[in-house]
């Protein structure tokens, strides 16, 4: 198992570089004002694809040696590291082979099959996405790209922090986190920053794996709105770089989560899904206190379908 | 009359550093794809306030003799000049009085309240705001921060050029156009681009007025979802940059902007205000040939209320 560093997002740096966007820093005063603290929202929604995912995609795919390159990548994933992963091959030439279950939105299937990408798709209850996908690779020849526990993944979300740190010094960063891969990238890119963890309620893995000194999972079945903060548990990588790390963990619930996006539609102007709002929450609702702290709040995405954005703006 | 130049565009940047944002020029494949140009979006519905005129006021303000800003300023607006003089003012300490139409939509006057302005509320049908306006600022010793006939109100709206040309080059310019302050801004301060003002259907003054040659008035009590598109006809000064250097005037109906809507809240993750999109929504119906060009498409604004932009996403 190899910790990624601080050398290996900024490798990652140049690699995506035009591939990826720079992301503004926002400022509103009203934030501000509610805060206590001078807050910076990092708009990771404005990044291509919709989400910061596109790094750690880019990077991974750019870091292959150009023979394995060649060959193409699959994924497994029923969201946004799938279009992630089909965009970056895209960009690079090759072909991506994607495995989604049966029953995932058609709208991301067919945003993913758009891009080009070989669908295969399983039924999630009889099968595993891993041996199914681990047999396609073998067979193929493809490299397989993690959606979060992976060195050059982790590396290549670490750019939103390497951007940040251009800008300004923060003392707070929250994050949303899930697998850990963007929340671990933060922390090897801004090693004087505390890093707060924010995840759903009812899927609190991160707080309990922290608190116990080994990775705790979470129960099969636990709903949220944040679709994209689901996984089962944190990577070994990311859990390596997090137990060192991490300054804390806040938890959310839905209702705050959907508060954060009215107000990032009212007052930032940004179209954020639940997933990616879930850091504005917790600083909205005063989760930590953050007075008179340079504080960054990463909006990590806006793929929302319009009947849930509809209803944070009811 | 004086006529505002490149120079003074340049002069209002150095005045509205650290108070107006640096905005992100935004690049999506699919509105490439759809247009057959490189399009970049130029995302002044993040700026502070929500909307560029932050800029024209924050200048405007910023130019004033200090014993004339000491006294306070005064504007008449149905929406986002009030918030952006609101704001403005409230930058620089000194009161801010706001003569609106007492049907403005609410969420523009709640929040030019909540900035801390006066307001004055008039019968858009009844009453003349000039001479409301006019006469509350002789008593009170105010100055009338005018909304876009004023050689430094079009000189900080211009500060979206120079942020512009500071990246690319473009060869086109689409921006929303009613007074023509941005418009005309936007053409001091890229003096080699076409540009192209949009205006709504119904309200077609500026078209009207490049073919007369002479300034066109609208008639009176014309509708459309384009609420900060509908003054009666061009400034003065903002006619004199208009007649040499604009390019054309494209025409676009509402639903045209409502689709244009959806598609910032679906492809770009914008929140754009009907009047904010109605550039991206004539570069979406090509309305103008735009192949192998490339193009910036101004997204003016955000401020729109849930039920507007709950009426875009269905």
């Amino acid at each position: 198992m190899r910790i990624p560093t601080h050398g290996d997002v900024q490798a990652a740096r140049e690699r995506i570089r035009g591939i990826a966007v720079r992301t503004p820093l926002l400022r509103n005063d009203e934030l501000d004002a509610i805060t206590g603290a001078r807050v910076f929202v990092k708009a990771e929604s404005l990044q291509r694809g919709g989400a910061f995912k596109m790094r750690g995609a880019a990077n991974a795919i750019a870091a292959l040696a150009p023979e394995a390159r060649r060959h193409g990548v699959l994924a497994y994933s029923s969201g946004n590291h799938a279009i992630a992963v089909a965009t970056a091959a895209k960009v690079f030439g090759i072909s991506a082979t994607i495995v989604m279950p049966s029953d995932a939105p058609s709208i991301k299937i067919e945003t993913t099959r758009g891009l080009g990408a070989e669908i295969i798709a399983y039924d999630r209850v009889r099968e595993s996405r891993e041996s199914i996908g681990s047999g396609i690779a073998a067979a193929r020849g493809l490299t397989i790209v993690r959606p979060f526990d992976d060195p050059e993944v982790i590396a290549g979300q670490g750019t939103v922090g390497l951007e940040i740190a251009e800008e300004i010094a923060p003392d707070l960063v929250l994050t949303p986190a899930s697998g850990g891969g963007l929340a671990s990238g933060l922390a090897l890119a801004l090693p004087e920053a505390a890093i707060f963890a924010v995840e759903p309620s009812g899927h609190d893995d991160l707080a309990r794996t922290l608190a116990a000194g080994k990775i705790e999972t979470n129960p099969p079945g636990v709903r949220s709105i944040c679709d994209g903060l689901l996984t089962e548990r944190i990577g070994d990588i990311t859990y390596a770089i997090a137990k060192q790390r991490f300054a804390g963990v806040l938890v959310q619930p839905d209702d705050a989560v959907l508060r954060a996006m009215r107000f990032a539609f009212l007052k930032l102007k940004l179209v954020l899904e639940p997933s990616g709002a879930i850091a504005l929450a917790a600083a909205l609702e005063g989760a930590i206190n953050m007075s008179n702290k340079a504080v960054v709040v990463i909006a990590s995405g806006g793929n929302v379908d319009a009947a849930t954005f509809a209803r944070a703006l009811a």
